[in-house]
């Protein structure tokens, strides 16, 4: 069911200063910023080849990764992404399995336009896993 | 400098139960557990297409993720690891962008067989990342 990865977001308290880590230490090529409104967060993406990386902060103090960055206040890995042909059929099967939808059990639009759900990291090695129709 | 995402790692408490976890709700393939004594972990990979998630337990705890786990019971995304074309001048590019290399600055070699080098976290926003040559 889980398909290729699609992007690892880590949360960051600054986007500016995040980039500019990426950039000069490991030559990253950073995209332009984009503000999600509806997902409380602005992100960047670094393009890997393979897959994405994708840097978020949070738009205000009630951006679902403000209180990930109390906790962490330097950013860390904040979840996986993965593609799925079949987001409801993903969802039905991962319900039936004991794993808890976060928030609505209603795909919300992502940042890439597409349909995606979070999954209750509880419910899987303590990891926030992302899934996204493809 | 950075190229390809080679796997991301998920440090877990039990293997046995984690692949359980991600066979069950996620559809997901397991490889064959593989012990790495000079790494202290033991491994399974799972492919995802473009990529792989390496679920990682720690064989004592000697291990360099029993602390990890110590503080994150449940598991966690642990490192991110990319692939470089010169090891050698990828760790020499960090160090003089002032990125510290986590124990000795000669690459170990890695589950993979190839030489590998870990970053310290607090140099790149939180996030432990392994650098592997290609």
């Amino acid at each position: 069911m889980v398909g290729t990865i699609n992007h690892i977001a880590i949360a960051v308290p600054c986007l500016r200063a995040a980039s500019d880590e990426w950039r000069q230490k490991l030559d990253a090529e950073i995209s332009a910023p984009q503000r999600l409104e509806e997902h409380g967060v602005t992100v960047v993406f670094i393009d890997t080849g393979n897959s994405k990386i994708e840097l978020l902060e949070p738009i205000d103090d009630a951006s679902p990764i403000a209180a990930f960055l109390a906790k962490n206040p330097q950013g860390g890995m904040h979840h996986i992404c993965f593609d799925v042909d079949d987001i409801y059929a993903s969802r039905d099967r991962l319900v039936a399995e004991g794993a808890r939808i976060l928030g609505s059990p209603e795909p919300k639009i992502g940042a890439h336009g597409k349909p995606v759900l979070f999954i209750h990291p509880k419910d899987i090695t303590g990891t926030l896993i992302e899934i996204q129709q493809r």
